[in-house]
């Protein structure tokens, strides 16, 4: 079938989805879990024959990892399903209600957005997180995984698809592509697509957002920082440094770059670099840190890299506004902390570091879904509209304004006969 | 100066700006209503010069008309900024507290988008508008307006400027483009500007957003719709059906096309023809139509005409679900509005029409800033993402989260030596 056609659908089953009540989309959601528990060895099966295939093609060791969904993984996937069934339906709510006049009542209602397209590459898992949130929030969807995990793709969909349709869930909601034409394909189908949502390497969704005539909801690079301030507490800005650096390195919210006040310097550098030395961090510094620290030098550069590695780049500031033109010049957005004691100063800097998550005194590690509390995450958002940081189901969704009135012409209130009370109301949207 | 540079400087500014305290945003809104005012005959002065070349270059009336910028208009300018000073301040409202665990808070705090590219027709008093409502929510912004404008655009621009820096405002917030090459180039400065409103002829707005590269917020068509139900009030039918039709036909939520049910059709069409022609409104039907009253016949292409004149296409339905189809057919998905006594009948459509208002027994002019109470209006919207429908200053902020700790590593949690507590928090971010 060609991929418009396949669009085409997922837009028609769309706008029966938006209708579903919550019972039957979780009633969806349990058959899902139910048939994937029952498959378990089926899709493990496909998953033998991606990963053989992929071995013979000499797939690198760490894709290999992230293509395995094994027995463990499919348990692991149906308990998210479970946590999502809980989740309260982010459709319907309704999140403003005014009366315009006596018996014209106007209701800013939450809806879904629409058809989602999701190209992610290689985890199997991905395909089930983001479908099963693309149901739970009423929107269809069009998923591209990677060509490696086909076998494993289409059986996970299919799934999908036959228990979803079985619970009452309009056919067409869920589309595989299985082809990377397709994907260039998609990204032009604005007429049918509302929000493309690219999954994996800094490359691939930098390509996907560069691409898209579609809105795309998601962050290339993790260029994070830790500023430590000249009021830093030193043995809390040595700690925050190494989580920040070395908790986990291979991630968007690890830093990359650390920005110390030339007063705490000579004292600070010093700790830090004995810290992150014996972790094995590799540090490259600008000329006033190497006066400091024997350390190598960082060239410009640097200063725009995301290693993903145990290397990190430091730069030595005269003050917090050194720092913040440094972090909005070369930063990419994503998180960025300040260690001090001074509170003017974190509010300054807070106020003024134009990024998704603005950290004072803590990690820059802590920018996560899970560690948010959304429940589900949906990806982090480096985009200035729409949702930004970890998003939650609350990204999958939009409004319409509902009026509902008596036979109200507006010429009653253009010629003055009739008046706008404009009154906020409490209640909720209820026909 | 290149246009490249007057963006990079609106979004230095913009980092400034968006720290700005609502005490020195609101002194600026004063200062810039006061120097509009002291400055009226020079600002007329150069309208007059603008409308007089205007005149010789053989500008059509409608838009000689929408140029004109005089002392009554250059007043209710004024009085609209004074109206915007009264509203709150959109930026640093908590939208949600959460405490993650002891001494680690997170806030989700509004914050402006940043650089905000506006492009305009004709009207002078656009400039005024849209730019007070960027500052008013910390927002710089690039201008440009219709060439015919220029030198009213230049005087306003400068005005603004100078009061708003006089009054403590970061200078280079506001920056005027002059020509139409400019716009193109401004479409791909998607590094520094965040957010395109278009604001003028649907072609015009169609042009932006097929060539933008940055996200746009706005609307190309509105082609509304009138669904009469086969339960419906027939002189609320004809009532609604007149006022969404003539109480105002040049604009984009006036209905373009009536749908009616075919039980009705034989008693409602001959009291909606004798209306409606009674106002000279031409109709155009389709075959069932023009088997119960004599109009000219509706070709395929009516259906998705923006008429903005004295003609309504009508067509006759099966049912709501054929109304529905039709609508997300054709529609623009702006508004669309039907006339039924029965609730059920009227939540279906309402939940199944995918456009950004969805009216019940009233007139799709409802959908408007001014009406809804959102005080200043940005725009109407279309997009499904952000902000959809009369957009009032909420649509030009987003948020960033701000976590708070007291030395908090992401380490402790990984371990298990701490758990976090995800309790909601009603407080506000306060440092």
């Amino acid at each position: 079938m060609e991929i418009r056609e396949l669009a085409a659908r997922a837009r028609n089953a769309s706008l029966q989805l938006a209708a579903a009540d919550t019972k039957t989309k979780n009633k969806a959601l349990r058959a899902i879990a139910e048939i994937l528990t029952q498959k378990s060895n089926e899709i493990e099966k496909a998953n033998e024959t991606d990963r053989q295939i992929s071995e013979q093609n000499h797939l690198a060791a760490p894709l290999l990892k992230r293509l395995k969904f094994d027995a463990a993984k499919i348990k692991e996937t149906v308990q998210g399903i479970e946590s999502l069934i809980s989740l309260p339906d982010p459709v319907g709510q309704t999140l403003s209600a005014t009366e315009l006049d006596k018996g014209l009542e106007l209701y800013r209602v939450s809806c879904p957005i629409g058809v989602i397209g999701v190209i992610f590459e290689s985890r199997p898992d991905a395909l089930v997180q983001i479908s099963t949130l693309c149901l739970k929030s009423g929107n269809a969807v069009l998923l591209k995984g990677g060509s490696e995990a086909s076998h494993t793709n289409r059986i996970l969909a299919g799934l999908i698809s036959e228990a979803s349709a079985q619970a009452g869930i309009p056919q067409g909601w869920i589309q595989l592509l299985e082809t990377r034409a397709e994907v260039n394909e998609m990204l032009k189908l604005d007429e049918y697509i509302d929000l493309i949502i690219p999954r994996g390497s800094n490359e691939f969704v930098r390509y996907i957002m560069e691409h898209s005539s579609i809105p795309v909801l998601g962050h290339a690079d993790g260029i994070c920082h830790v500023y430590v301030d000249k009021e830093a507490d030193p043995g809390m800005a040595v700690s925050i440094t190494v989580d920040s650096k070395t908790q986990y390195v291979a991630v968007c919210n690890a830093a990359e770059t650390l920005l110390v006040h030339e007063a705490i310097a000579p004292t600070f550098l010093p700790a830090a670099q004995k810290a992150l030395e014996s972790l094995h961090v590799e540090l490259r510094g600008c000329e006033k840190t190497r006066q400091i620290i024997s350390v190598k030098p960082a060239s410009e550069k640097d200063w725009s890299t995301e290693y993903l590695d145990y290397i990190l780049s430091v730069k030595v500031v005269k003050d917090v506004d050194e720092a913040i033109d440094h972090i909005n010049t070369y930063g990419s957005g994503h998180t960025d902390s300040i260690v001090t004691r001074n509170k003017a100063t974190a509010l300054h800097f807070m106020d003024r570091v134009d990024s998704a998550n603005v950290f004072w005194n803590c990690s820059t590690r802590f920018s996560d879904g899970y560690r948010y509390g959304l429940g589900a995450e949906v990806g982090i958002s480096t985009n200035k509209i729409h949702a930004r940081g970890p998003v939650g189901l609350e990204g999958l969704v939009i409004y319409k304004w509902k009026l509902k009135g008596n036979g109200h012409t507006v010429a009653e209130y253009a010629t003055g006969r009739k008046k706008f009370t404009h009154k906020r109301l409490s209640k909720k949207f209820e026909g």
